[in-house]
């Protein structure tokens, strides 16, 4: 299909950063992917003619089909069907591909393993965002484990903490999230019509155990196309759900942060300052933490998106949903880029933190007597005079998520799904 | 801008036919025509000079850039700030409307009442298509009120009933419907940087009345534009909430009809049959209800939409939520777009409907006694031979809603917002 | 049933304010007002005898008896069967009664129209609770449309405005949800088993119009309950989510506020208190604002409910939702519990406001030049000195919200269904 | 707090199931055990006098103090401060308890534990009735493994299957479901008033080590309640929304059966029954799904309730989220109560289903050659004649889910947490 530069949505600022992460052209790529890998697979077992298999498929399909794909994808109701057709249509030229194409998969085989193979690239991007977050957050945690301010809860001044628990409170949220992602499996799916592979067993008829050939197809398919093989999952969707809890998982992690950062860059505050910032079309010199305001937009989003993927699991009946497998596409789509982007916003928000430990210091000596009251409470019950900075266990509660951090740091930084 | 032939998501089938409809480059149409409409009001008032107004703003802005505006909206945080700033360098030739443009206003004005404009195309294809499903179930009421079929509750045969009657159902579903989009509301967001006009009235401050002009300004937008006029809503988002909480009682009302199309059509059942209908990518012969699935499909995502909507309505805090606001955008494009493609959807299923009387006689009289069962308790409770085909007040009961529907055909078709 | 104290959830800590509303026993109360109403109707019309109707059912109902109707209400699916079950139990003493009892309604009839009633009890609280509001709002309004403050967008200071013109945004707010909760219909249903009313018109068969007879029966009942008179909506339900839609309108105006009174009542900012206030279990002299922290929760919490609600609707099929229908009632409860809730603390919460204007004036004073940027770069363009205060049209823009509360107070407190 | 009998919710029948699991009488008893133990902690460590460990804390709250604890929540925002106050009075004969009662703790840790307390026993049943079904559904594929029928997709006739291939689909998402129940972790909060646990380290300021007295004091804790052991996790909640979504994945498992079972079951198709089923309020010889109705219900609800969990997590701030945190409670509880329920309705689904052979291949016979179309088309294809039932690797297919539910019921029925 040639180049493509990357969609961009103009109704979600820095949506340009997940690129082609499950555009359009990124599904239209990956379903010919899985027609060429099962092509391939059928000729290889000698089902499939040896013609059969030496086309290019994806030369077949070119930038202005995406339009007519995305038009014709009505008619059979979702967009395998279309592309079959196209690429039938360009293989006039070999009998043997046209004839052998798409056998013994259905639509759903070709949309939910190519699916799985756009929402690897998504899976891959938001693991190194968390990965590179984990790195920075580790610093900082590290550079402020003795850095005093005061915590606050119910939007009061509480008690004194440090800025490192506090960030490493972030790095807790951004590790369980990696923990989530990194269990992630994504399975083809090559069921047939209605999941039991009944037209590929009868294409194997003359084997000796044609159930045993059309399971080595199955598992050449993952093979060929980086994904892990499986029994069919037409109808059991936590393959899908679990995809989209984690990355909610992600937004929420990422959110918590961002709170904090919009909070305490507020010019009252000023102990954090988001740096580099957007203007203002009218205010000269207003900078504006925008990338803390895009991340939490995210995090408003997406859980009701993930349980969009949950209803329409629960919407499966028969062996096809009718709805319910339809409502999954564009959910999981606009999820996942959501989480790409804000992926690489967090980072980018962590990277450029500034950090004002002296504006930290002087709110708590302001707050002063009023956060030291449990203090001089439990010292009295203790009977001994109230002594030291009141840091509790600041330091020592780092020291978890700094192990876990260093865990993640360690395995190496990508592995096969 | 040019022709732009209109978006197509690949990853919801039948999103081509809201063509353009709130895209990305509806969106940059629609800003740059507040923008020019505002310039147009500022130079008719004559608070900016003649010169600011002689230029066709949207020559500036050619198909290519909106990648850029894509892109660069993440900056500003918004798409605006990036099209005042192209605006302003495509007018490097009128000193006058390079320094005029956007004065007073601020990007959430732009934002906001483009979005409302974009909107308003949106809402009346909702409404044209809800009013042509009025005229086609009130033909389908009046057609089949007196044929008779078993209604169903809990999936079991419960009593007679007639398919008039169930036509009726879904007919006041498409009322209510129609009756919340009738009564939206579509008004203009000018409130400059803040939502106090400050930066307008300070433009004005040699009017005899400077907030009387600026209230005139606002008048005068909302009339070029073809919206309500408005004191600002920065922080109060009923306006978007309600619009959002319209589109998904439409959505409920279409896939009521695509369920009992669904479930009709079975063949086991086969009372109706969606007509037309897709094929299978690897079953020849087989007829799938899809126009229905595709409804269905939407209505099981436009909810939580919504919900998206008011949690951002609930997250505005001082003058301009730092993120709420943000979230609206790209949901309720994405709400509104699958609202104008269910509503076609639904509008040719009711139009390709086949209703099949036979079957729905064979199966009530084969039910036979079980339905009866009900009939014969009261006949004894009031002391009569139970007599008659036990339809009770279908017959009645359809006329409420046929003299709604009569009663929102005969108003003019088209409302100006 | 005797008195009852009202429930309280612990979970959910104010749910005392909400009482008895839609509790389990208001449930039961209105269910037996309907088989009450109904039994009398049809005494009124010649159809039952006499003596059925005098009998004081709700007497046959004791506190003790709730459980039991909790535990059988799973065996028919509902809450109305055990019901009748227990009724007719009870009427052994009067065969007329026992015999006459529910004919011609069916369990969802009894459901739908005893949760309107008691839905009316919380639309009464809500409506109250807005009116109140509205009251108190335009007092603050007036009070402070001179109170100079800095207005914030996206975190940062932006450009001066009044408390009044932020009061005036609250309370716009505040009469957008007065308007879609007093729009607000609450019809009887009677529809029979699908919603032909076939039963009662076997049971009017020897009227002149039994169909006639039967329409005269439910305008009956809507009367002597005090709801709306209707034709069956078993399987249409904008009323449902209409109720739902318009509390999340509450819920959204509610927290926008709560949002500004934690923020403009953090030490740092001290703008507002929340007045009143929370201890905390460790700390002394701790005041949280914990009424704007309760109604924050609310609205967390609500947009899903309503989305619930949505989602059984579109879930309508048959003349019987399998699933559907048995979502909305715990879930309109529980919306509408927290709504009623949410009303009373938001009131309190205003009552209870302290505005401190020396500290809105200081923090104004010491943004001073950043806050007055923008007035410069406009005077420029306007060709004269920046003057005044730069507040715009803020006196001028609290006038719309203020005469539309005018005309709410203006009308009746309470109104009919 | 003596014997109670389970609470039980009229608007959701079947709510009695889950007897007293999370009910507030649990939530009471699991804060006093939270306080005991912490006490018996501080005792046991020697920093509280011997004697204020002899109380029986749970003997000093009544049945009758419900509702005064459910009402004093509203004005600390949390019940666990009502709760102290009223353990502190019942105290006033052991000046040592009621001095050393709740000292280093917060309400959030007092809260939170009592939640994980109460939710690791719907955990437990949840779990339960996974292994019961995982059971059930093994022996269902078995028995059906060769038992023939029409696989159906979009609603319409495919190609054969046979009914244990679907029952193994059921199977599998059970055995998903079980997989991610398994896997959640349910540990203390212990953290003091902002999560350093500073109030417990000045307590044990005499100590050599007071931070590792500290440490060893939470891990007592968790100990002593059968809960994990933990750093706090006052801000970073995946801990509960790992809880929502596990019990999200269970409800789509769940309501995947009762779809097939309400669908199957209409009289049209036959081809399974419920079994039992629940009556009619006015329809003698009704049978109606109603547990599967149920259920079905209940995965409409549950996906919301999550993303509430989601969007609270995602709202966390500071030390302590202003509205996040206390819109989990009831969130968590509805929803967990709902699993519990369902999961219990579902065995029962399973237990009483009644499978129809006869019927299911009367009908793939009717279907005929409709169903044979693919098979004739790939033997064409493949240049043999059709042969055979084209049941595919339906047999084959069972084997992995099989073999699964083999570990799963190997392993030992109960684990701690």
């Amino acid at each position: 299909m040639g180049e493509t530069e990357g969609m961009a949505d103009l109704f979600w600022p820095g949506d340009a950063r997940a690129g082609d992460i499950l555009s359009d052209e990124a599904l239209i790529a990956a379903m010919v992917a899985v027609e060429e890998a099962w092509l391939d697979a059928l000729v290889g077992s000698g089902i499939a003619p040896a013609g059969a298999a030496k086309e290019d498929l994806a030369a077949l399909v070119w930038p202005n089909h995406r339009d007519l794909l995305a038009k014709e994808s009505e008619e059979g109701g979702n967009p395998a069907m279309a592309l079959v057709a196209l690429l039938r249509d360009g293989l006039d030229h070999n009998r043997d591909a046209a004839r052998w194409l798409h056998r013994g998969l259905t639509s759903q085989d070709v949309v939910d393993t190519a699916l799985m193979l756009c929402a690897s690239e998504a899976v891959a991007s938001v693991r190194a965002s968390l990965r590179a977050q984990v790195a920075a957050l580790a610093v900082l945690v590290e550079e402020h484990r003795d850095t005093p301010m005061v915590a606050r809860t119910l939007t009061q001044h509480a008690v004194p903490t440090t800025f490192g628990l506090k960030a490493a409170q972030w790095l807790t949220g951004v590790l369980d999230a990696y923990d989530d992602v990194a269990a992630l499996v994504l399975p083809v799916q090559v069921g047939g019509a209605a999941g039991t592979m009944a037209a590929t067993v009868e294409l194997a008829a003359d084997r000796r155990d044609p159930v045993e050939t059309v399971t080595m197809l199955s598992l050449e398919l993952a093979t060929r196309l980086g994904l892990t093989a499986s029994t069919p999952w037409h109808t059991s969707r936590a393959t899908v759900t679990r995809l989209g809890d984690a990355a909610v998982t992600c937004t929420d992690a990422w959110a918590r942060i961002a709170n904090d950062v919009l909070l305490l860059g507020r010019p009252e505050i000023g102990e954090l300052t988001e740096g580099g910032g957007g203007g203002s079309s009218t205010m000269p010199n207003k900078a504006n933490p925008v990338l803390s305001v895009l991340v939490r937009r995210a995090a408003l989003t997406t859980p009701q998106l993930a349980s969009t993927l949950h209803l329409a699991a629960a919407d499966a009946v028969d062996e096809r949903a009718a709805g319910g497998w339809h409502a999954e596409w564009a959910t999981l789509r606009t999820l996942l880029r959501r989480a790409v982007v804000a992926g690489e916003q967090t980072t980018e928000l962590i990277d450029r933190l500034e950090v004002h430990p002296d504006t930290m210091a002087a709110t708590l000596a302001a707050a002063g007597d009023d956060v030291r009251a449990e203090q001089r409470s439990m010292a009295g019950l203790a009977g001994h005079a109230p002594g030291g900075d009141y840091r509790g266990a600041t330091d020592a509660f780092v020291e978890a998520p700094l192990a876990r951090a260093a865990g993640v740091l360690a395995a190496p930084a990508e592995v096969s799904p």
